[in-house]
């Protein structure tokens, strides 16, 4: 089946605006086994619009448009579905009536216009929408001796995926060959993405069943595996076999197989461990506690910290001794430690953690160059202490840094 | 011109990737006063290639291919586009006669494959890559006795935008229709979208030489204003007037009108008071640090402070008194005032910032629900405390919260 996603709107012609409703209708299309063959954006503009109907009609089976269904002028996905289907529109008066209601209730007269949202195409099933007024349509039809399907989804997101559920998703069921998937999701921490990918593409491509995509961001790498096969059992089995190649190859750099971030994972073996954290952090400026108190339930295990930025800070709320400061400077192992140790004191946490480095892009020197950055992490007996030099802009240092400040406290805790 | 933009990668057709580069060379086009009419995004498959680039060549007068042009057999760009424009591909020698030089300085022997790379459409010029393998290449040619403009860019950001800068923008510019273009970016905090929307719509669709796209985000409304006309001056002043009239009805919710973020406003209006500011945070976790801490130099005007995520540590690291907490409990305009003085008095600050509320989605009441938030800011002499209720997941509220505690901070300092 060559399924086809058709987004309508003239903001996605903008350098402000992605269509990100495709993304969505791609994940929910490949649950059902169906891969997304083409993409298209185009604005609203009658001959344009009209010209990529065509085209998609012509050469997909499937074909989802999203937005242009609204009220106004420039709503003109019925109307260009329509003549490049060769079919009419008709005014649906149920919906004419049900809309005027919906005014009247309001005591709200309704815009002419509005009427424009109950011109359904020809032989096609009205969509309920029960998070706005813009109704969609599903219309089936033969095609070249084959079926087609087209549907009409509205833009806004929260409305066009309710409607999927609702409404799309029993009738692709009940079309779409019937194949059962299976989805795996391996996160690590601290690799680097030409290294990992160098490692492990030998092993994802022998897998020709399961369809593998690496995404890379700052400190972490994650494989999003994807099989497709008859039986859900046979999927599974695919997926299963090479997640557990991967994470064999992967080793305790694998921090999660379900989903996790890796601020939940830190989150979750603490709650485990029934453990308090305490965070001291320069050069992150607050990026790890921002993290980890991103997760809902957070206050069980993160009691806080300090945001260190100036060296007076690192005295008065991580008591560093500025003599430790002046020996060492300020970006260094023995301040990372004592930032570490002593938050975890102060705070009278379980774990402390303590960073700091040189973001840049200002502040480096041939001895201590920007991306050079301490993390250290202790429970009281054991401590740890990490020197990388992460490269990229300000913001990818900081990121960097804050993984590694995470990771070190996960692995500290396996 | 009708402009296109092709996206070629299977990658883009999964649920994790977007196609991004079409957001720079949008706003690249925009700024020649060519509107883009037409995204399309196929994969690395040729039949659907090769289809893509017959209908974009019988579409379009500009198609601007991206991806596809590396060593591998899925790199189809260069064989789909010849076999659409009807012309043959032809192997440069002395390209190719480059690469095997590259590959010897380096002690490595070339991949056969590799040659690919020099495959040039027939009448194509080669467009150099300075920052990766893959050369680009510019066809000019005459169709149903109008210009037609193939350009082909590898998928890369950084080695599409640097080809760009270097090699297609000046190719462009004299091509283009002769026509200059003015841009204004308005931002405004904390105000609601549809409010904004509902005030200003009146006002920037009178203005049909500019076309202004709102981009609303947490606790931010932005106005993107472009106008093209045939002079810069006549540009300038169309966005000009419509900017000011934008700015008297938004007043001082306006915060930057170059484009700067709301936290380098901050830390300009900082810098100009040569003021030092420190934070308290509870509910943002250490969000406010962390945005005032992403702007290089913030060290210059930002001290740190404390993520007093615990009530123990609102005593500890900000001196709130637990009596002050048992009466008015952690989320109270008493607390957040006390957070801001004390952080201001401890760390020796110009400027105190305190932020306590509850992000959810558990530990709301029906007298302190999920949203509610108080912010404080100080100087010393005069503050100011604010309560707000905002609406939304913990990250929309955090991020809302976050927004409102900058604001704070730069209201004062108006």
């Amino acid at each position: 089946m060559i399924a086809e996603i058709v987004a309508v709107g003239s903001e996605m012609l903008t350098p402000f605006r992605q269509d990100t409703n495709s993304l969505y209708l791609t994940g929910q299309l490949n649950e059902l086994g169906i891969n997304v063959a083409f993409k298209t954006i185009v604005g609203d503009h009658r001959q344009q619009l009209a010209s990529v109907a065509a085209t998609a009609l012509q050469r997909s089976n499937l074909v989802i448009f999203s937005g242009g269904l609204g009220p106004t002028e420039d709503d003109l996905t019925r109307e260009c579905v329509a003549e490049a289907l060769g079919l009419e529109l008709k005014r649906d008066n149920d919906l004419v009536a049900a809309m005027y209601k919906r005014f009247a209730e309001r005591r709200l007269s309704m815009p002419e216009n509005n009427a424009r949202q109950a011109d359904i195409i020809s032989g096609a099933q009205v969509l309920p929408n029960r998070r706005g007024t813009a109704v969609g349509q599903w219309l089936q039809r033969s095609q070249n001796e084959a079926l087609q399907i087209v549907v009409l989804l509205p833009g806004p997101p929260h409305e066009l995926q309710a409607m999927w559920e609702r409404e799309v998703l029993s009738r692709l069921r009940g079309i779409a060959p019937p194949s059962a998937i299976a989805t795996r999701v391996i996160k690590t921490a601290m690799l680097g993405e030409s290294a990992v990918d160098a490692r492990t593409a030998p092993i994802y491509k022998k897998y020709s069943n399961v369809q593998t995509t690496v995404l890379a961001g700052q400190g972490q790498v994650e494989f999003h595996l994807l099989a497709t096969a008859m039986s859900k059992q046979e999927a599974d089995e695919a997926v299963e076999k090479l997640a557990s190649e991967l994470q064999d190859e992967l080793g305790d750099a694998v921090f999660s197989t379900s989903g996790e971030s890796l601020e939940e994972i830190v989150g979750l073996y603490l709650q485990m461990r029934g453990a308090k954290l305490a965070v001291a952090e320069s050069c992150t400026g607050g990026m790890v506690a921002e993290r980890l108190t991103s997760v809902a339930g957070s206050s069980r295990y993160f009691l806080g910290g300090a945001v260190v930025y100036s060296n007076d800070l690192k005295t008065l709320f991580a008591d560093v001794p500025p003599l430790l400061i002046e020996a060492h400077g300020a970006v260094s192992r023995e301040v990372a430690l004592a930032l570490a140790e002593n938050i975890r004191d102060i705070c009278n946490a379980d774990i402390g953690l303590g960073i700091t480095g040189i973001a840049g892009p200002g502040g480096g020197t041939e001895e201590k160059p920007v991306g050079l950055v301490y993390t250290a992490v202790t429970d009281g007996q054991k401590h740890e202490v990490v020197e990388r030099r992460f490269f990229g802009d300000r913001e990818r240092i900081r990121r960097w840094a804050s993984q590694q400040a995470l990771d070190l406290v996960r692995r500290l805790m396996m």
